[in-house]
């Protein structure tokens, strides 16, 4: 078992913080988990991507190579990340135009309207993102997701990321809600 | 030109955060960086490991190969990776026992010491090995590490960072004046 994920946005949005707490909560459930910030031309025009592979096997290349996951938090990301996604699932921001050539399966999210309404933050739609995106993926338990986030807040800013996170949690929860429903209607 | 750096010690001596901010401050440079954390048996086993590489073209892996530069603050990240070190500086801290087996040229600081008794706070021995290690490689400006550990560091303890990281600059000049020093003396 080996799942990608990557965590695409502008710089600010806390990608970075985002991607170390989903490693991290890998980790408490004794996988492997790699956690990569690449920064470089893309970085400088303002788009971020933090990428993280979690295993039960070893882990012999770092980085995201055909990613299961990817979240994209801007128009920017989206047009760079979206487009190349295969059988994996986008979560992107409900407020990113969608593109025609995006194939892959897509969810999209109030993410960063949630954080602003909901929590009075913009810069928290990272956990909201990261809530959502394990949510859908249940690639982690909620508890150890909140552990993580709780032992790598910037100190004062735990019960904002925690709330931001249930957020997260919240959103999958309506689209796993509405999906079932969606199925619920073919079927019949 | 591609330059690799591999951070290692224990968990939670915050080697996490001194790459992010070392791989920040090549940004800030113009350079292109990534930043990979991994996590896996090693780090359960008490080890951890935080790798950067930073280059002025593409990087194509992400991960040190063959590292130019090795911290290691533990006897245990000592044992693990100084043997492997091949043309690269090993800086390790004062504390660790020395093994016969290392081949690769090595500096011994005091850098947990430092963090305990100048500053009164061992978990700033991450940001004392961060100063020493720009200090030495001069991969960066000193200015562009302070702004990216600024930055970065967690509210309310930019001010300890920014001291902890000027002591690491300060044992990398006496170590480059004693190698003068001993340089003269073989001169002469």
């Amino acid at each position: 078992m080996r799942v990608e994920f990557r965590l695409s946005g502008s710089g600010g949005q806390g990608l970075l913080l985002a991607g170390i707490a989903l490693a991290e909560a890998a980790i408490l459930e004794g996988m492997n988990a790699t956690q990569t910030q690449s920064y470089g031309p893309e970085a400088r025009g303002g788009s971020s991507k933090s990428e993280v592979v979690v295993s039960d096997g070893e882990i012999d290349y770092p980085k995201a190579v055909d990613p299961d996951y990817l979240v994209a938090l801007s128009a920017d990301a989206y047009r760079l990340f979206a487009p190349a996604m295969g059988e994996g699932l986008v979560i992107v921001d409900s407020s990113v135009p969608r593109l025609e050539e995006v194939r892959a399966r897509t969810v999209a999210l109030p993410m960063i309207e949630t954080a602003s309404s909901v929590l009075g933050r913009s810069v928290a739609a990272n956990m909201v993102a990261l809530g959502a995106l394990v949510g859908l993926s249940r690639v982690v338990p909620r508890g150890s997701v909140e552990r993580a986030v709780a032992a790598r807040a910037p100190e004062g800013s735990a019960d904002l990321n925690l709330r931001a996170l249930a957020e997260g949690f919240r959103l999958a929860e309506i689209e796993a809600s509405r999906k079932s429903f969606r199925e619920t209607d073919w079927d019949e």
